[in-house]
């Protein structure tokens, strides 16, 4: 196949808990092929992370021609410098100033690029998903973390420091739930998975009667978001509360972004978001009450339309921008 | 002076509290001539602000050629459509859906623009203050009330609907103060001069023990920033707490600003930042507190350089740049 023109790039979504490859066609976009999945298992060491994504991209090309492959579009969690390919520090994978970019390309023998996961999530959106012909898109992505990412006119906005539309780090409540990060009140620390299970479970241990111990047999520690989901929608008092918390929450960090940016959509996307319209509904609504009207007209707020390959695609189309730019 | 090459603009600044007019030099920029200033006293009614502002303006330009003015350009309290011209609402000034641009334009015979005030302070900023030279700048205006602008590669950054950068509706208390937009929490209820005096007079009448009172004979309903000021600057430990309160706010909403658009500069202007590093210093260190070490390098937070005419340098070069582009 020597000298065929290229016509995949690889895209990765390295996720705290989950990673995706998959080849997406260089001209069309679209779904992925050859799609590999796989748990990230942090505990296991940065250096068999990266091993696996290695060995999941060659999985992903095994059955078409190596010259058939332009190169590899990696997203990852922040904060990171997308111009060196220097993921700065990941506490969830261990990884600090680790040459991410660069230790892919060598091992595949094949050119590369870095972003950040939210921005490869948001960017795939625009380009294949619901921020389609958009001119302002927000996205936001509810995960093990919250992360978030900005596209203007086509291009990933990174800001001065690489790190804008981190909504996730956000506060909606400035002496509020301490976060990970050393602030208060982010939204991360209420509306992540982790986030969610952790404000349903001490409401419980404060007394609040609930069928959520009853769904882990007890083991309150193995409580996750989608079991607070499965408890609402079983009719839980209690687990309807969090969840309504959540969206009130979520709909302030939205009125935010709208009031700063004033986007033509917010699309959000991540396991949470798998709540559907029972998320998006509430949440709208509460919108509605924070801003202004006109910007209301203007904004559409959607789920995602790329499922869990909305990060491949978002990383194999930042891939194909670069390629097409240089 | 017949066919005189244009050498100034006229610059406005209509605020709810105050009204600025001066000429600016196209080419040179810099400080105004001929400056007016006066109250607005929107009270009066909306013509009679209308035609105060024309008077202003033909007394600013009085002493020079009228063929040496190229047009003027406007600044006012927003939501406004700075494409129509239209003023969509603004309660202070009893506007609505008011032709604000093209009234002035003809009662002055000149062209002329017209965008939000915020966005004039910021854009003034950018192009002969504290923002000079920077690609990314957000302006805030602590004010009657609280107001922001975006300003990006020498543009200024509208939005969907012409309603980004309204740092002063973002919310950091979700369940917070209620503002007069209808949301909670807003930065302007807290931390624009009413704002600031309000919180002090209710802590008072809840029973604190503080000199505010004695500084205006008893009269709370006259206890403004300026007092809450002075009554801090003289020890009052109330006061202090209450100023205290208002920079941890301010730096929620900063840290926000810097989460989301990860600006070069934050430029803080308007009479409430004539605190100065008393402001300013806290505000740094709680924005520390709150944002990635890497975006805290990124970006300076500074107070505003043009003093109380950046609203009207800022609201001349926009006509300038308009003019130019046309």
């Amino acid at each position: 196949m020597k000298g065929e023109r290229p016509r995949w790039v690889v895209g990765v979504d390295i996720g705290g808990t989950n990673l995706r490859v998959g080849r997406v066609a260089i001209e069309a976009g679209g779904s992925p092929t050859g799609v590999r999945r796989s748990r990230t298992r942090p505990e296991l060491g940065p250096g068999q992370v990266l091993d696996r994504v290695v060995a999941m991209i060659r999985e992903s090309v095994a059955d078409v021609g190596r010259d058939s492959i332009a190169g590899i579009g990696l997203g990852a969690p922040g904060p990171l410098d997308a111009e060196s390919g220097v993921v700065a520090e990941t506490p969830n994978l261990g990884w600090r100033d680790y040459p991410l970019r660069d230790l892919v390309a060598e091992a595949c023998g094949l050119p590369a690029t870095l972003d950040n996961d939210a921005n490869c999530f948001t960017y795939g959106e625009w380009w294949m998903g619901a921020g389609r012909g958009c001119r302002r898109v927000v996205g936001i992505t509810l995960g093990t973390g919250v992360g978030g990412g900005i596209v203007i006119d086509g291009e990933i906005y990174h800001g001065a420091s690489g790190g804008a539309g981190e909504v996730g780090h956000t506060s909606v409540d400035f002496g509020g739930r301490p976060c990970a990060c050393g602030s208060r009140g982010c939204v991360e620390a209420y509306a992540s998975g982790p986030g969610i299970a952790a404000r349903a479970v001490e409401a419980i241990t404060d007394g609040s009667g609930s069928i959520l111990a009853s769904l882990v047999d007890g083991r309150l520690e193995e409580v996750t978001a989608e079991t607070v989901q499965e408890a609402a929608a079983a009719g839980d008092r209690h687990a309807r509360e969090v969840l309504g918390e959540t969206a009130r929450i979520l709909a302030t960090a939205v009125a935010n972004v709208i009031h700063l940016f004033d986007p033509d959509v917010v699309v959000i996307g991540g396991g949470v978001a798998n709540a559907g319209e029972r998320l998006l509904r509430p949440l709208r609504r509460e919108v509605g009450r924070r801003v202004f009207s006109n910007q209301m007209r203007a904004c559409r707020i959607l789920r995602g339309e790329l499922g869990d390959t909305a990060g491949v695609i978002g990383a194999a189309g930042v891939f194909r921008r670069a390629h097409a730019a240089s």
